[in-house]
């Protein structure tokens, strides 16, 4: 198994999402761009827009490669190596405020010097929390950690509930799910098998979106929860735009804008001093938008 | 002049810029809100919002003491010292698309070792860049600092033009204007001709920018421009969040949340790879957000 193999399956798995969100989606086709990089690589970036259930979805795979950037050198207390990096990304905003935003994301990166590691991360964003939707989430998200590592699914809930976390709102982006970065073969995990778990990720993720599309987007709704999803996505900005390491690493080196910023919504709305009223749905979620919510 | 009285001299321009929006807006009215800053210090944040012409804007006025971040310790290689900042801070977005956005800032910053500048700026960003508009603005703020160093202008306007650039768009934030920082007094600018051209950036602002209220609010405009404005505001969210030296700063130390963010737009828009058609307005403001364009 070796770099380029990996890159060829995580391709597959873009392919795999795809069709699979086009057919939940019932009318959207993504639109497919192919860039490459000047120093090294490329890319296929996914777009489907206006579609029954998804309003703006991206699914992106990358595989570049060239001189390590000076930042992650500096990082890594590194000199001068080269580097590859290959993955997928995920971030679908759907039409409807009842049916949550979700990313998901899985990378492999290797260095010339036999560095290496595994990232990803899978989080939810309902506008409006709803615990049973979390709870189905975080289950399906626990059993596939389960199936590896009966660790990987406390140690990685918590590392996302501190990664997914707007530090100058005191609110988490959403319920969460997982994250884990720089993760390597051992002798109880070899690498074959951590590259599975990734995968693993890949592919729970149409799985537990499409359920959550099907289930949530007959929901009824009118002004007010458009107007609210507006706001929340107003925090999608701001976390991916402040907070986010991936978004703000691409920005930083040059990396393609218009794929780094597919994450961002379609149109979001900034209130001074919004408040939700006591009682309602909005409070109910604002008051959910915590770390450390067991919401099994 | 100590910086209470600087404070209290800023507080005035507050009050006479908010006097002055009010008056040519027609119909909006600011609403206050005094906060306390637990380390020391406050502020007054106002904000006007479905005013005639202005659609949200916020005029925030702030001083707030206490113990050193220890993120300005470090840049400025210093070990423990209490700290004092106040300013003048605005950014208006109006309802028409044919009107521009704007934004200024004064402020005086001062250290208990004696460290101590001014810093500021003024800039325009039209939705629709009107070189006509863009002259008139340059011109005025060129006035303003030639009155007191006919060095200032060509030196704060380039300083401007490379801070307020959204590096990873490779575009101006709009026309620039002029931004500078570090200010302090020398034997042909002693402290209080400085702090005169501080206060003169601040007098300005409302007389240019009610100008360019007045002479644009009733232009005819539809869905097309609507749409144009709310993509370009999403820029201005980029620029705001990814690289505005100041918003990071507070966001990083934190600050009033919302008061830092009451820059953000009511509505911003994202389309994937937005491309504005050949010979159309969009496309010419597009050509024109470019650094080094001598508008006068």
């Amino acid at each position: 198994m070796d770099k380029n193999q990996i890159a060829e399956t995580f391709k597959n798995i873009q392919d795999h999402i795809c069709q699979a969100l086009e057919k939940a989606d019932g009318k959207g086709v993504f639109q497919e761009d192919l860039w490459d990089r000047a120093e090294g690589g490329g890319g296929r970036t996914r777009i489907l827009t206006h579609g029954q259930v998804i309003e703006k979805g991206g699914v992106a795979f990358s595989a570049v490669h060239g001189p390590t950037p000076e930042k992650i050198l500096q990082k890594l207390g590194l000199k001068k190596a080269d580097f590859f990096a290959t993955g997928v990304s995920i971030v679908i905003h759907p039409e409807s405020p009842m049916v949550p935003i979700i990313h998901m994301n899985i990378r492999y990166f290797e260095m010339s010097d036999g560095t290496y590691w595994f990232g990803g991360g899978i989080d939810l964003t309902p506008h409006y929390i709803d615990a049973e939707d979390a709870a189905h989430f975080h289950q399906a998200v626990k059993n596939t950690c389960d199936a590896f590592d009966p660790a990987f699914y406390p140690k990685f809930k918590k590392w996302a509930d501190d990664y997914f976390y707007i530090r100058h709102r005191q609110e988490t982006r959403g319920v969460g799910g997982i994250f884990f970065d720089r993760l390597v073969a051992t002798d109880e995990m070899p690498f074959e098998r951590l590259f599975e778990f990734v995968q693993s990720i890949g592919t729970l993720f149409p799985k537990v979106y499409t359920h959550l599309m099907q289930k949530n987007k007959d929901l009824p709704y009118g002004e007010n929860e458009k107007a609210w999803q507006q706001l929340r996505r107003g925090r999608y900005v701001e976390f991916n735009l402040v907070w986010d390491a991936g978004t703000k690493f691409g920005l930083d080196t040059n990396g393609r804008t218009e794929s780094i910023l597919m994450s961002m919504p379609p149109l979001a709305k900034w209130t001074y001093m919004h408040e939700a009223a006591p009682g309602t749905a909005e409070a109910f979620t604002l008051a959910h938008l915590k770390k450390d919510i067991n919401w099994i």
